[in-house]
């Protein structure tokens, strides 16, 4: 019986990897789309985060069945509890990331980004990326510097974000009202879809050390 | 030991109506302060939904607690991961009102609503009070008929998400970048709320009808 439940706690692990990995992926098109008004992997990303929600419902399915027939207790049970948390922040990462190709759609064949903001957005995206990469690494590897790590760059996703409203706010902003809601939807979904990566590494954390 | 579970799955249940009902007074507080630019509301707000965070983090350790002492199969067992995520949902909603209270504190003794859209704003807020009310009900009561209601009343919602924006980007448009960024945030935090009262309603529905 316990090796049943070893080889679906780890089965529970890597499909919560293969949707991070998902996220990852999906954030990679989203903002390659936003950042080079890219139509088609802007519906690459919006296809890939249907797909991650699917598999995220499975896998929320999976952790119900292990929870009826195992009857887990004390930290079993938390990693199961925990797993169908991440799985939903990981599939709230893929549908914040498809917002952000959504945005890139809309705007086709013109961009959704003024010159002002393109080198904060291309940060944005690419400490997004990376942090996507980093929970695919801390979910199947459950290193504790790793969430140390992530917690830093979501600040600097953070600083980002405020740069952001700088910008639109400052005397010198001069584009349209369309620019301005594009910027500011746009920094708030690369910015709560870091939020997640921190709410999965303090799940992954608390799981290792009892500790939040 | 029936008789204690059934106990303690109405304990789970009276729990979430009071968080149901703690969102509810936290969206009739921050929407106050949004609407008539009262600073004493948006306090309130803020300080309510950290209480209700509170709550559905106890809420969590009782389900998960349950899960350990008395191990649910089927339906009791749907009903205990429903309630975690319905946690999650309602712990959001009061987050998300928090953000419209904040945006209220922000702009003291200022308004962040420009004129053209008072009364889209009025309509949303008059409409997620409404919405939180009804998810209240529908955690004392289960009733299906409500969930039907609440999906139509969701659409009204999205109708109002979108009149910002035909205002925003209709040429007469001629506020400032602030009002600008405050209203695009404002709307969306209204429409994820009124989404988030959906998805409890369907988790609800399912409980009682096992279709989605």
């Amino acid at each position: 019986m316990r090796a049943v439940f070893q080889q679906e706690l780890s089965e529970v692990q890597s499909r919560l990897v293969e949707l991070a990995s998902g996220a990852e992926k999906i954030m990679k098109k989203a903002s390659g789309a936003f950042l080079n008004s890219d139509v088609s992997l802007a519906d690459e990303a919006l296809a890939l985060a249907d797909k991650n929600e699917e598999k995220a419902l499975d896998l929320d399915e999976l952790v119900i069945k292990i929870l009826a027939t195992q009857s887990p207790v004390a930290r079993d049970l938390r990693i199961l509890v925990s797993a169908l948390r991440m799985s939903a922040s990981l599939e709230r990462m893929g549908s914040l990331a498809s917002h952000i190709a959504a945005i890139a759609r809309y705007r086709y064949p013109g961009t959704a980004i003024p010159d002002g903001l393109r080198s904060t957005f291309e940060d944005m995206a690419k400490i997004d990326i990376e942090l996507a990469g980093k929970a695919v690494a801390l979910l199947e590897h459950t290193d504790v510097d790793l969430a140390r790590e992530i917690q830093a760059r979501d600040e600097a996703v953070d600083l980002l974000h405020r740069r952001v409203f700088d910008v639109v706010l400052s005397s010198d902003w001069s584009e349209n009202a369309m620019f301005t809601v594009d910027v500011t939807l746009a920094s708030r979904y690369f910015e709560r879809f870091a939020d997640h990566v921190v709410d999965i590494s303090s799940k992954v954390s608390f799981l290792q050390t009892g500790e939040w």
